[in-house]
C-alpha cells in the first residue's frame, strides 16, 4: 500500500478504473427476457411513454437519477481545471449519491465554459435526468446558469456549491446558537466571501428571517452604491447590511455574534476574533487551510468553530446536504425547488444532533439518521 | 404473470423503475473512505488528470462508458415519439451493453431535434464519454449529424442504426454465400430501402469492392442524374448501379443474387422473388413484418432467408454487433471507428459459426463467442 494519501487516491482510482459502473436490475440471461427488456416488447413501454410522458420516471431509471454537471471552472481548491481534472470529482459525487442516498447520478462533464452554451447544453439533455446538480462551476457565472436552469426547467436544479454549503452552513449555526443560548434571528452575522457558497449562506440567511448580516469582500464591507459594485454586489447589499455600515472586515466584526469565512486561509486574525461578542461563533470553511485553525479561536475565546476538515471537530461537508435533498425532492415529486425546502432540510439536519455540544453540532456523514431526516421533512406536507 | 407480452413488460419495467442502475467500485464505509473517493484524496487524482487529461480514461469510468444518445425521431418501428417514448428503448440499450460487453452506458435523450443543435449538444457532453452511440435518429438527418460528430470529435461516434445493422448483414450475406457457394463479390446484390440501415449496408458492401449493387427506394431503381435525386440519394447512385439500369423493384430483382429489404411489409412479391438467380438469398428486414414471410421465400426457392424476429431462425439483431464493436474500439484505443474495422467485425462475427446451414448464419446473442470474437478482431495489429 502507497504511503501518502495522494499515492493512495491514484492507485484507488486507477486499479477500479473510476468509482462507478452500471449494473442490471433484471437478468439478461433468456431470449424471453430479452424480448422484454428490449424489443420487441420494450416497444409497448415507448408506445404507452409517448402518450403518458408524465410517467416516464415510473418506468426508467429517471425517477431516481440526477446529472452531476460541470465545466471544471472551479474545482474544489483547484481552480479552473477543465473537465478532465474535474471528472473524478464529480464521479465521486455519483459515489456519494448512490451510497447516502440510493439515488443513480452520472457524471457530466463540458466542454464549454460560455453560460449560455452550459444553459442550452443542459436544457437539450434535461429529458435524460429526474434533477440536475450544477457543481463546482465559478462565481458568478453560476447564478445565472442556475437562475436561468430553474426557469426553464420542470425539474429540480440545484448547484451544490451554493445550497448544500448554505444548508449545512445554516443546520450548524442551528445547533451552535442552541450551545450557545443566543437567538438566531437576532444575532450579528458577517459573511466573509460572496462567492457561490457566501451568496447562498446569506439568501438562506435572510430567507430565514436574520435582520443583522453584514457581507465582506475583498474590498471589504458591502453596501448599496458602493462604487463599483457589480449587480451581484449590489444585490447582496440589498439583502444585507441595514445600517450601511462601511469598512474592511475588522470594522465588521466588531460585535459580531457569529462570523462565516468563504474565502482564503488566515483571514481572521486574533484581533477579529476578540472583538466579537462574547461566546462567538466561527465557521472558518477556506479549504484546504482555514480562516483560523481551531485551536487559535478557542484560545481567543470563541466558543463553537467549526471547518471544512474532516481532521477537526464539527466539519461542514456538502456530503451531509445533498443526498438526502436530492432524495426528499425525488420522494415528494418536486418539480422546483425552494429556499423554504432548502430551510426544512437545514432544520432537519441539525435535528439530527439532539445534545448538541461545542465539539458536536454537525453529525458524521455516516450518521444512518441524516438522510431520512432530510428526505422525509424536506417538503412539509 | 400477466398474460400478454406488452403486459409483462409494462409490469417489469414499472416494478423494477427501469433496468439499470449504479454502483459503486469500492466500499465507502469509514472516514478514510471518503477521503480516498472524495476529499481531500480526489484532489490529487484531479491534479493529475489535469495536467495528463489523455490519462481520464485510466483513472475514471469514462473508459469504458458509452453514451446511447437519442431525439426519439425515429425509435424502432413506432417513428417520432419523442424522448420519453424513446427513454426504454435507451435505457434497454444500456442493460445490453452491461450485459454482454461489460460497458457501463447511460441513455441521454435529447429535447431538440435540429440536427446542427444534436452536433453542439453532443460535443458540449463528449468529454463525459469514451464513446458516443447514435441512437434512433431519422435519415438523412443521421448521416449529417454523424459525420459532423465524427469529423469534430476524437472518439469513436457510431449510429447503430447504421452500422450495427451492417455489420450484422454484412456478417449473415458472408455465410450465406458459403452456404450457396457463391462469390460475395461477383454477386448482384438488390437493396430495397437507403435509410439509415438500407446506406449503411450499402456503404460496406460497396467498402468491400461489391460492384453490381442496385438500390432503390419507393420510387423504383436509384441511378445517377435520376430527376429529384437529393444529395444522399446521388451519394447512393454514385457508389451503386454502374451499369445505369432504370425501372421499378421488379426490374431490379431480376437475375438477382440477393436481395436485402430494410423497407416495408410484404413489398417482395412471389413475382419478385422467382426472377431472381437460383439458390437467391433474401433479407426481409422490415419490423415487426417483414417483406416475405419465411415460408413463402421458400416455397419460391430462396436458399436462404434471414428477418428482424426472434421467432425466425437467422435472426438479423443489431445487439450481435454493438456490444463487441464498442468493447473492442476501448479495447484498441480507437479515437475514430473506419469501414475497415467494421468489415472486420463482421467477418470475425460470422466466422463464430464454424459450419453454416441455411437456418444457422447468424449466432445467437446468447452465444458467447460473439462479443470475444469481435472485439479482438475489429482492430487489426
Amino acid at each position: 500500500m502507497p504511503d501518502t494519501l495522494s499515492e493512495q487516491a491514484l492507485q484507488l482510482h486507477k486499479e477500479n478504473k473510476g468509482k462507478i459502473h452500471i449494473e442490471l436490475n433484471t437478468p439478461l440471461e433468456t431470449k424471453d427476457d430479452l424480448s422484454l427488456v428490449y424489443t420487441p416488447g420494450v416497444a409497448d413501454v415507448s408506445r404507452h411513454l409517448s402518450k403518458h410522458p408524465e410517467e416516464t420516471n415510473d418506468y426508467t431509471w429517471r425517477g431516481r437519477c440526477v446529472a452531476v454537471i460541470s465545466d471544471g471552472s472551479a474545482v474544489l481548491g483547484l481552480g479552473n481545471i477543465g473537465p478532465e481534472g474535474a471528472y473524478p470529482v464529480m464521479e465521486g459525487k455519483c459515489a456519494l449519491f448512490k451510497r447516502f442516498a440510493g439515488l443513480d447520478a452520472v457524471p457530466i462533464l463540458l466542454s464549454t465554459q460560455d453560460p449560455d452554451e452550459i444553459i442550452d447544453t443542459v436544457i437539450r439533455i434535461a429529458p435524460s435526468f429526474g434533477a440536475i446538480n450544477l457543481e463546482d462551476i465559478s462565481a458568478p457565472r453560476c447564478f445565472y446558469i442556475e437562475e436561468q436552469l430553474k426557469k426553464k426547467l420542470n425539474i429540480p436544479v440545484i448547484h451544490d456549491d451554493q445550497w448544500g454549503t448554505a444548508v449545512v452552513v445554516y443546520s450548524g449555526l442551528l445547533n451552535a446558537c442552541k450551545v450557545t443560548s443566543r437567538s438566531f434571528k437576532k444575532s450579528k452575522i458577517v459573511v466573509n466571501g460572496v462567492g457561490a457558497a457566501g451568496t447562498a449562506i446569506i439568501k438562506i440567511l435572510h430567507h430565514n428571517k436574520v435582520k443583522n448580516i453584514i457581507a465582506c469582500d475583498s474590498n471589504g464591507i458591502i453596501y448599496s452604491n458602493r462604487e463599483g459594485n457589480s449587480d451581484h454586489k449590489s444585490y447582496i447589499a440589498s439583502i444585507t447590511n441595514p445600517n450601511i455600515v462601511k469598512g474592511n472586515l475588522e470594522v465588521a466584526a466588531q460585535n459580531a455574534d457569529i462570523i462565516i469565512g468563504v474565502s482564503k486561509a488566515d483571514l481572521f486574525t486574533d484581533t477579529i476574533i476578540r472583538s466579537m461578542n462574547k461566546e462567538s461563533i466561527v465557521f472558518a470553511l477556506a479549504n484546504p487551510n482555514p480562516e483560523i485553525m481551531p485551536e487559535a479561536a478557542k484560545s481567543a475565546g470563541v466558543a463553537v468553530i467549526a471547518t471544512g476538515r474532516s481532521d477537526f471537530p464539527n466539519q461542514v461537508n456538502n456530503a451531509l446536504g445533498f443526498p438526502g435533498i436530492f432524495k426528499g425532492l425525488f420522494d415528494a415529486h418536486v418539480t422546483e425547488v425552494t429556499l423554504e425546502m432548502l430551510t426544512n432540510a437545514a432544520v432537519s439536519l441539525s435535528a439530527v444532533i439532539e445534545n448538541p455540544d461545542t465539539d458536536h453540532i454537525i453529525p458524521s456523514v455516516f450518521d444512518p439518521e441524516v438522510v431520512p431526516s432530510i428526505s422525509k421533512n424536506i417538503v412539509k406536507s
